[in-house]
C-alpha cells in the first residue's frame, strides 16, 4: 500500500559529551520516511526546503525509496535545528531554531500522495496537518505525531486535529503535560477521550504503550549498549508503524496489528540511536530490521 | 521444595505526599517471605526482632504460612526505617533510621532451614549474608540482593558473598554505581563477571533485565493506575522470584524458568506498590497473582 509521511525535513546540528555533528538530514518527516520505505511501500514525502537544501540529502532520500514529488522546495534557507544533548542521553536542551521556509509551508498533495493508504502527520504545526488532512482522498488509516510546543501554543487547533486522526502518538513528557497528569496509564485514556481510536504513549528507552478501545498493550525498548544520538528516534518510531501497517496491505487494522507495528517501530527506533542523525537509517536494510525483531522477540519471550 | 528467606524485619514509616504511616511490618525479609509464601512453598524466615516487635505483625506472618522459627527476639527495640517519597513515587529519602537489635544479628539456622532448596539472601549486610551461606546444607539456588549502603561500606564482603550465589539481584541505580557504568546492558554483562551465574537489574516501573551466560530477557512492568506506596516492591520482586523457582520443584533451572519467575515477582510488585507496606501482600490471593499475571501476558504478546 502506498504511504503519505507529511512533516518537517531539517538540517540538524546536533551536540553530544563527546561529539558535534552540523547541518545532518533532520526533521520529523525524513526520519520517518526513511523507516517507512523500509518495508517496501510507495513512501511520498510532503514537506518544504530552501534552495540551500543539500543535494547528497536529496540524492539519500531518493537512493532509500522515497518519492519526493510533493516536496516543496522555494527560495530561501532550510528549516535549521541545534540541540544538545546530556550525558545521560535522556535530556536534551533546544540551542538554535531558524525556522526559516517552513514558515512559508503551504502542503499541495499530487493525486497520488492525496490517494495514500497510509498516513502519517508527522511533528509539524497543526494547521500544517489540518491542512493536509483536508486533502486526502484514499480513506486512509491516519497517523498524528506532535509535540510540547503545539501543546503550548496551537491546543485548539491540535485538539481538532486529533478528532481526525486513527492514531495519536506522543512522548510521555508531552502527554502529561497534555492532560495534566502523571500517570501514563490515566494520561493514555484521557488522551483517547479526546478523539483518537488508538493512542500510543512512547517512553523511549523503555518503550511503548498502547491504549485501544478494547485492547492495551505494552513493550519495552530493543536495549542497546551504546547511544550515540536518540534525535529522531520517536520519528523513526512514528514512520516505522507506519510502514508496518502499509506492509500488511489490509483496510482492516487490528489491535493486534498495531501491537506488532508498535514493536517493529521501536526495533527500527533503535537502529536510530545507534548513529547520529539518519546515517543508520540510511544503510539499514530490511533484512537487518528482521534480524533484530526476531532477537527481540526472544528476549521478551516467556 | 522449601524455601528459606534471610534478611531483615523492621517497622516502617513511610512518608508521602498525602499520607503518613507509622510502625508499619516491613524489612527485606517481611515482604519477600509473603511474596514467596504465595506459592505455596513451605518458607523460613531468618532474621531479627526486638521484644517490642507487635504482635499483629508475627500473627500476620503465620497467618501467610511463613515458618518463624528462624526469627530471633532479643531484648531491645526492633530495627526501624523512616522514609518519605517524592511527588513522582520514583525518588525517595531515608529520615531516619535505628539500627538497634540488627547490630546482634547472628544468624542460626534450623536443620529444615539450612536444607532448604531455594535460599534467598533479601537486603541485609554481606557479612549476615555469607554467615547464612556457610550453614546452607541443601545444595539450594541462591539468590542475593544488595542496596548502595554495602556497596559503599562494605564492598570487598559484598564481592566475596556474590561470589557465592547463583543470581544476584540489584537495582538499576545501584547497579550503575557499583560498576560504575550508565549502560545497563554493560553493567549487567560487569556484574556477572563478579561471579553469579545470573544477574537481574531490576527497573522498579520499567520492568527489569536478566543476564546469563547463554541468555537474556527483559520485561517492562505491570501497568499501574495508581501508586500509594512503592516500599517493598523490590523485595516482593526477589521474594515473588524465590517462590515460583520453588514451585518448579526442580533441581535443574533454566533460563527460561527464571524468565518467567521475573515475570511472575514483577507482577507480585505490582501489588505491593498498590497499598501501604505488606498491606496488599498480606491479603493477595493465589488467584489473583495468576489473573494479574495472564493480563500482563495478554499486555505484552505481540
Amino acid at each position: 500500500m502506498s504511504v503519505l509521511i507529511a512533516g518537517t525535513v531539517a538540517l540538524d546540528s546536533i551536540h553530544t559529551s563527546t561529539e558535534v555533528h552540523n547541518e545532518l538530514l533532520g526533521g520529523s518527516a525524513s526520519y520517518a520516511a526513511m523507516a517507512a520505505a523500509l518495508s517496501g511501500s510507495t513512501v511520498h514525502l510532503c514537506a518544504i526546503v530552501g534552495t540551500d537544501f543539500p543535494e547528497p540529502h536529496h540524492s539519500l532520500l531518493v537512493s532509500r525509496g522515497v518519492d519526493l514529488a510533493n516536496v516543496d522546495v522555494v527560495e530561501g534557507r532550510t528549516f535549521r535545528w541545534t540541540g544538545r544533548y546530556h550525558d545521560d542521553m535522556n535530556h536534551r536542551e533546544t540551542l538554535d531554531v531558524s525556522i526559516d521556509v517552513l514558515e512559508k509551508f503551504n502542503p499541495r498533495l499530487t493525486v497520488d500522495a492525496a490517494a495514500a493508504k497510509v498516513v502519517l502527520l508527522a511533528n509539524m504545526s497543526p494547521d500544517n496537518q489540518l491542512d493536509v488532512l483536508g486533502q486526502l482522498t484514499g480513506k486512509p488509516f491516519i497517523i498524528a505525531d506532535s509535540m510540547d510546543l503545539w501543546i503550548n501554543i496551537a491546543r485548539a487547533r491540535l485538539e481538532e486535529m486529533m478528532k481526525k486522526v486513527d492514531l495519536f502518538v506522543i512522548n510521555e513528557d508531552e502527554a502529561r503535560i497534555f492532560v495534566d497528569e502523571r500517570n501514563l496509564m490515566t494520561a493514555g485514556h484521557r488522551l483517547r477521550a479526546m478523539g483518537p481510536k488508538y493512542v500510543v504513549v512512547k517512553k523511549g528507552e523503555h518503550g511503548a504503550l498502547l491504549f485501544g478501545p478494547n485492547g492495551f498493550f505494552t513493550t519495552t525498548a530493543y536495549p542497546l549498549q551504546k547511544v550515540a544520538d536518540p534525535t529522531g528516534a520517536g520519528d523513526t518510531f512514528a514512520g516505522g508503524m507506519t510502514g508496518y501497517l502499509a506492509s500488511l496491505n489490509k483496510t482492516d487494522i487490528t489491535f493486534e496489528d498495531l501491537s506488532r507495528a508498535v514493536v517493529y517501530g521501536s526495533v527500527l527506533a533503535s537502529f536510530t540511536c545507534e548513529e547520529f542523525g539518519v546515517k543508520r537509517l540510511g544503510n539499514l536494510t530490511a533484512g537487518e530490521a528482521a534480524g533484530r525483531l526476531a532477537e527481540f522477540r526472544s528476549y521478551t519471550t516467556f
